[in-house]
């Protein structure tokens, strides 16, 4: 199994379409840039959706269901959110298909154009403003606080699974306030939902930050960005959470009357959270042997093996099994047994290496007589026996001990790989040899910003929260600087 | 509130769409055809998911995710398919839009033109057997038992919210078997998962059999169906389960080693169920004081209102009433506590019962002093005081008694207008006057079904599976018949 993966150390791109694939999570679909999410990779998408449903529900978010269609016309409504979105989309612009003249085959009917065309969602703002506009009059129809789960399109001209496709899944939030600072305090209590889903579950360190000005959303007047950092040292966007200040309201004329009786436009927020989390996730802590999936996560948790010569073994061994499954599952976990006989235990262990089960037990003729069974951990293939006894509480021990050992991997090579330059010699060797994150001092120029993004493709990936202040001179400019911002190439 | 609504014996049709506007469950949108599934119609459809996404793990089926978008050719593969689908659906012709000559609007890119059209799915066989394809080799990669959730879109031209949308919502499953007696047994098993869910979940009993050629889903050797009946004599088609035979496996080129090292085609069902329910649940139980919602699938199971004049008042029974939340919630209910200022406790009786809320608890000065509660269930609308220290276990004793009392009602309706008739002047009679199923003998001809859809847009609903053989003449030709089939009017 694992020997059919491209060295990571070799090709980190071949690797991870390698992995995505040979694990099973997805593969390209016959329409251009599309993928299908197969069975194994969906489970994971589902266990993010579970956990971020939940913390969205906690924070006084339902959700809702808005039209997969855009009229045409409903884009140009906010000049800088057409500017940003409406160009690389699916168009539809029939809505019949007739027999051709063979019989056989299909033509788009002449005779059935749409009026106006109607484009395929790259994200709602504008459909769901225009219905916001009938739901709000007064101050007490504030907040609405809504999320959808859906997909949308954009008409990527370059794909990859999971990182970057037309249509993809995710889920947006969008909330209407009566007042700025309501809508900034929104922006922010979403972002901070993002960084602890990913720090909690995907074992995902990650940098938050303002996005700069020409990084922004189109139609935001802030973006709030997690970023992370992949094992090749390109960071990647994780989430964003975006203050609209009154720019949709304007747009689509949504006003309400406040406590005194005055008519204002209502503010906003939006935040999306895409299935490209399913692509940091693997690129974050995979390695040779293939995935390594952090326990909360893990569409499967611990799988146990048989390791048997005679049919007498098999189901001396299986009984003990089938009772260790059963009480595993009881405690919570789940658990799969494969006594599969098509396939060695050599072959088996590869293969849950390989889909990133992060415990593995095995249990043998010598473990039935000793009362033992054989754990292995995936994020460190070590391998350890231990007494059937207390065999539960170590597992839950150890699924544990692996979350947290590949959230600090994943931190010890994001702080390692975190650098504060001074130079710009320094600031194009890093980016050429180890990559990472580069804390530099920026003068807040977009021009600057551009002309670095032409000659190292790296970009501000964002302006920390915790940005102290410090005086300092642009890398690249040599201008006056009031504190660091986060450079990286990226996905 | 509920004043507002349509009498439901006046005009059903009125009623119905009163009641989804005032109810706050969905609303057209923008775009023609198209609703908004609002939170409370959404917090709805989440829990028929839930259900229904359990019950299909329970039976062995997993979840993936398959592209929106088939490419044109796809459709003429399966001959009756193409004939049956591919006619009114929404067509993406391109792929970018760019700024207008005025430089305020965006119109179509000519030069953005697909090669191909794509088809927004309006049902996923093609795409998805065009990925079985490369999936199945051998007989030792079957079945496979794969369920989607996904947004899908039909053309339609006369749209009603959640019964018939352009755009709607629905899990689609689509299996693959090696022989044609496992997937004629899968077939089975998912018609009885939507009858079972039908029954237990949404109280709403249905006949369950199949469909006759005519009424088959295109491309399907059989299709089961369960019909339900609806409180103006009509029948709804809840949810259909398809025995694809080998169609699609042809048309696909999908072939499998099997046992004997014999290349076979695959076998295949696929199965499915809507947004629609939601329609079909608020046509089947609610009344003129709004909706009516089994417990089960209540989003909001229990409110408590306070009754209270004076702040003093309101402090007391606050108290009371949050402590009673609280257990109740402990008890794995989901509980609001009313205690808006804003509107008087009249207005919120009527509000929640347009909502459906099937237990409503209120608590006064009175209740207080006497440690009791007045309980009101919306079914009957019948009101009880009980005393505080028995009112949890009273809940949960009558919300089981409503979620049965509502199902053996609408199963009464059922009954009660089912008719078996033998005289086609009591058929006419019967669908002018009162509608209701109508258990009659036929010809089991396309020419006689066709006549009487003509003549009284009575349709054949489904060929009963439990109809006994039974000797008889056709209702319609006279002609000699060995079963009775259902008739009825249909959504």
């Amino acid at each position: 199994m694992a020997k059919f993966l491209t060295n990571r150390d070799e090709n980190y791109a071949q690797w991870y379409n390698d992995l995505v694939i040979k694990a099973d999570l997805a593969e390209n679909s016959a329409v251009r840039g599309c993928m299908v999410i197969k069975p194994y990779g969906y489970a994971i998408w589902e266990k993010i959706q579970a956990e971020l449903d939940r913390m969205f529900k906690a924070t006084g978010h339902v959700n809702a269901y808005f039209p997969l269609f855009i009229p045409k016309s409903f884009f140009s409504r906010e000049a800088a959110h057409v500017e940003g979105f409406a160009k690389e989309c699916a168009v539809v612009t029939h809505y019949r298909l007739k027999t051709d003249e063979t019989g056989k085959g299909v033509v788009v009917d002449p005779e059935a154009k749409l009026e106006e065309e109607l484009i395929i969602r790259p994200t709602s703002e504008t459909i769901i403003w225009n219905s916001y506009k009938n739901w709000i009059q007064s101050y007490r129809d504030l907040p609405i606080l809504i999320n959808q789960w859906a997909n949308v399109v954009r008409w990527e001209m370059r794909t990859r699974l999971f990182l970057r496709t037309a249509e993809f899944l995710w889920q947006e939030g969008h909330t209407a306030h009566a007042t700025r600072e309501e809508a900034v305090e929104e922006t922010e209590r979403m972002i901070n939902v993002y960084s602890e889903f990913a720090e909690n579950f995907m074992a995902l360190p990650v940098y938050k930050g303002y996005k700069t000005a020409s990084e922004r959303f189109a139609g935001a007047l802030d973006t709030y960005t997690i970023e992370a950092l992949m094992q090749d040292g390109k960071s990647l966007q994780a989430g964003t959470s975006h203050f609209l200040g009154q720019n949709f309201a304007k747009a689509f004329d949504v006003q309400f009357t406040d406590r005194n009786g005055r008519l204002e436009y209502v503010w906003a927020t939006s935040w999306g959270l895409s299935t490209r989390m399913v692509g940091a996730l693997i690129m974050a802590h995979s390695d040779n042997h293939g995935l390594i999936l952090p326990p909360k996560l893990a569409p499967l948790q611990v799988v146990i093996v048989p390791i048997y010569k005679s049919a007498d073994e098999l189901s001396s061994i299986s009984e003990k099994a089938e009772a260790l499954k059963a009480e595993l599952e009881r405690s919570g976990l789940s658990v799969k047994y494969d006594n599969r006989e098509t396939n060695k235990p050599g072959w088996k262990f590869a293969d849950y290496e390989l889909k990133g089960v992060p415990v593995r037990i095995a249990i043998g003729p010598r473990d039935l007589k000793n009362g033992t069974a054989e754990i292995a951990r995936r994020d460190t293939l070590a391998k350890e026996t231990v007494p059937m006894e207390s065999i539960i509480n170590r597992i839950h021990e150890l699924l544990n001990q692996i979350q947290k050992n590949i959230f600090e991997r994943a931190l010890r090579f994001r702080n390692d790989n975190t650098f504060r330059l001074d130079k710009w010699s320094d600031f194009v060797e890093v980016l050429n040899s180890s990559g990472g994150f580069i804390s530099a001092h920026w003068d807040e120029t977009a021009e600057t910003e551009e002309k670095i993004k032409e000659e190292t493709k790296a970009t501000i990936r964002c302006i920390p929260f915790d940005s102290a202040a410090e005086e300092g001179k642009c890398i690249y400019s040599g201008k006056p600087s009031g504190r660091r911002v986060l450079f990286a190439r990226s996905y």
